[in-house]
């Protein structure tokens, strides 16, 4: 391949990039305002201006639209997350900020972008990759800290690592899962941070 | 009073009761076959054989004999919560035993009687007396172990009470609430066992 050549198809690969981009976004905008369900693929094509087949070069199926602009939405979240850690002087408040951050970013998302809460809650229900992804994530974020927290003695290490994160995780659930924080809105910020506590008391060594 | 007259009016009131009894055994089998959501109160008599003013002299409403087939399903799980804690030896033990006691009968409830798992569902979302009342039977049940706990030196004694009895509940709401307890089949046993495990360690003195 010839530097030109290559130049060209990074150039091809970037302008396809950018666009995939641009389309990720004016989906999300539309979702949020005529929310996922509802909305067809050529709905969508029509009121971004362009052809059904135009879009198919990029996304294989409106689910695949919907996981990208989920992905995003709890990206977000993640990226949220790892700005709060990096604050974070110790392992027990490296905890507590993440866990407080999950249920209120979730809030947030429910009141100020209540049809995308829905694409990210029908994600949760169909276990797309998008849902399963940040399930991972934040498993393993949850895992490091723990693994930190027993490095620095400020937890129990009796308990298998992997136990422990799937427990914390789910007894923090009626706040992370967005089909699920709909029924636990009244409890954020006070009910999570119980959780939050008790949680944190289980693990003194 | 004579004492004829008051054998007539106990007679009476209890042959009401006894109809009344009928009555919402009737309709908690209706409801287990056609669901409570479907099912009109005309539906309901006409399927018992009564009219509906008749049933209007025992319940004001289709709500009102939902809340008392509701009330039966709810009571069953206390009760047999209750022959457990009658069981356990210890404060710990008993808290292991309710706890593992709720996943287990909401997931027969489910799976054996899953229309009526909907009634309860129905009440949980529309915070029916009878779901109100169960989770406060709950609150109790709980607290009473804790203290119990605390008395014998098996569990700390720093936390608010009320803090640690909201917090354990909280923690055990994707197990115990049966909108939310159906995203969460396949954690049962080993899921709510490990939050159950996470909950003692909490306790630790």
């Amino acid at each position: 391949m010839t530097q030109t050549n290559r130049n060209h198809w990074v150039e091809g690969a970037s302008a396809d990039a950018s666009i995939r981009e641009q389309l990720i976004a004016a989906a999300g905008e539309h979702f949020s305002t005529y929310g996922y369900e509802k909305t067809t693929l050529a709905d969508l094509a029509k009121a971004i201006g362009f052809s059904k087949t135009y879009f198919y070069r990029f996304f294989r199926s409106k689910q695949e639209i919907g996981e990208a602009v989920c992905s995003q939405v709890l990206g977000t979240i993640l990226e949220t997350i790892d700005e709060e850690l990096a604050k974070a002087p110790s392992a027990p408040e490296k905890l507590r900020r993440m866990l407080r951050t999950i249920p209120k970013m979730g809030m947030e998302l429910f009141f100020q972008e209540r049809k995308l809460h829905d694409v990210a809650a029908t994600s949760a229900a169909e276990q797309w990759e998008s849902s399963v992804h940040y399930w991972e994530r934040l498993s393993e974020m949850l895992r490091s800290i723990l693994q930190q927290g027993r490095d620095g003695g400020d937890f129990e290490r009796k308990t298998p690592l992997d136990e422990l994160t799937r427990a914390i995780l789910m007894a923090m659930r009626p706040f992370i899962d967005p089909r699920v924080l709909q029924f636990h809105l009244d409890f954020v910020p006070d009910g999570s941070n119980e959780v939050i506590a008790l949680v944190l008391r289980s693990l003194a060594p």
